[in-house]
């Protein structure tokens, strides 16, 4: 870390942090590729951090999630409440980026700077696209927004990964999808704080709630709260009301009892889990542990010639000790 | 690793290999869980592996991949090829394991000691689903299978992870779910060796086909081979044979031009770096990082004492080089 590197970041972050759009462009940009310079912005950004809502939004393709989010961005917009959007979309990459676009003419249409909009696509092997975000979200939170909202496009794993930064999540369902709470996976169910019933003028609004409630109860009854579940239809606004009154309502269950911290506390020792992994394999290399070595072991073992449950450890060790077993 | 852990793993997986079912299950159970023992019985495992041919089987939720599963299954058993079947559903441990339940039955009604089913959930933090799959894939190869069928049942990055350990990807579709191929991720499409349209008789088989199509073109066109799309009906057993000479022919042409060891050095290249990485972390253990100490710097990143991105590698140096910064 040259301390001129420390310099060039404080410098962009105090230009994103006076309101200057293409700086925060750039910050985003470096981290999102893990460029050299990231940790400097990255660190320089974390003062400013921590004050800002995090929500996040996820739910099956197809539920309304982009309208939905629009419409709350543009109520909190009405509040002069500011608001940045990270649309991760990890198709885009391969759709041509159509959620993108769309955005883009939201935030044209708008002509707000007090609203930020920022889509993502896939990071590579080593950082990952949930760490990606974190890291976008940090940028964008230090630019001054008072609420960050994390929209994910699916309802895998990745997603639960990505909305575990948020401090609140809200899951977005939709009826006559066939069996969408079924399918829902057990993560997603489990996370949220929310529930949105959108398009809910469709028939099988009420079975989707019944559904949700019984799943509930089959998981367990040991919750600290109910789980509000608000009925929307986004493209007319209906149940909007409602739905900020729920996250409001949020807001205030995680300032009593000093639960915010807590929830953050665990989001960060998750975190900072990760960081000291990928910082040790990068320490590994460091130490000899080549990109060529593991292909001639690989090679090795996919010939049968080597067993790579011993191999693990008798690296780990010799990374170690310095030994060269 | 004691000798006498060594012995019984390889009391176990001799065992195994002469068809003791309930010792396979144990087997399964203990790297499953990875319990004490677990690296012993994957070694003992590892000389017995490499032999049977890995075909994963992926797509949306009620896309009908159980059934073509258990007609696949069906097809080879006629054919005296024995099977294994690893169901991977990360949603079962919500919703109460329907699908193991289904699979039960379906081996109970066969009655047969070529065929072995096994249904997966989640292993924790550490591990991931995707490397206990691995492990349990090797167990059950080593147990004779000719065939090793891995089924899962989403479409997220979970699952692709999942399935990058098959030699074959089959990933399945269906018409009429609305925007189903342009909500199929990036890397599902990627991976596709062969392209199932189930349900074909319904409307809309030939859009989603035509869809494919476009998409793989947008996504460049430098493959090696025209990825097939075979149109099924899995409950008639329609296009059933078009699939099975399908795998047929994509297992003949990775057995040209050392194709079949180059994509199973690729996988073992990743699943090397994993475990690699799991070793650093458990030996950054054993060198004094705890997981209290990790709370405690949660807790004051969380309330913006401490700066997390200049932690990871404060704490990885001192790992490293034993100083206490």
């Amino acid at each position: 870390m040259p301390p001129s590197s420390q310099t060039a970041a404080a410098d962009l972050v105090e230009r994103l942090r006076s309101g200057d759009t293409r700086a925060l462009a750039r910050a985003i940009s470096l981290v999102e590729n893990d460029a050299t310079g990231a940790v400097d912005v990255l660190s320089a950004c974390f003062p400013h951090t921590g004050r800002a809502l995090r929500i996040g939004i996820t739910g099956s393709p197809g539920a309304g999630k982009s309208t939905l989010v629009d419409k709350l961005a543009r109520a909190w917009r009405g509040a002069s409440v500011s608001v940045g959007i990270i649309a991760v979309d990890p198709s885009s990459a391969f759709t041509g980026g159509a959620i993108l676009g769309d955005r883009i003419r939201m935030q044209e249409r708008i002509g707000d700077d007090g609203l930020y909009v920022r889509s993502m696509a896939t990071r590579g092997a080593l950082g990952g696209l949930a760490g990606a975000t974190a890291d976008v979200a940090q940028v964008i939170e230090a630019s001054g927004k008072d609420i960050v909202l994390i929209e994910t496009v699916g309802v895998g794993q990745d997603e639960i990964d990505i909305v575990k930064l948020a401090d609140i999540t809200v899951v977005v369902l939709v009826p006559g999808m066939g069996d969408d709470v079924q399918t829902i996976k057990a993560g997603v169910m489990e996370i949220a704080d929310i529930f949105v019933i959108n398009k809910a003028d469709r028939e099988g609004a009420d079975r989707v709630e019944r559904e949700i409630r019984a799943m509930q109860s089959l998981a367990g009854g040991h919750a600290a709260r109910i789980t509000p579940i608000v009925k929307t239809i986004a493209t007319t606004g209906d149940g909007l009301d409602e739905l900020l009154a729920a996250i409001e309502e949020m807001k205030h269950w995680l300032a009593q009892e000093g639960r915010l911290e807590a929830r953050r506390t665990a989001y960060w020792r998750e975190r900072i889990e990760q960081m000291v992994q990928r910082a040790l394999l990068k320490e590994a290399r460091s130490h000899g542990l080549s990109t060529e070595e593991i292909a001639g072991h690989a090679e090795r073992v996919a010939a049968g010639d080597e067993d790579p449950y011993r191999l693990a450890p008798k690296l780990v060790d010799r990374i170690f000790n310095g030994s060269r077993s």
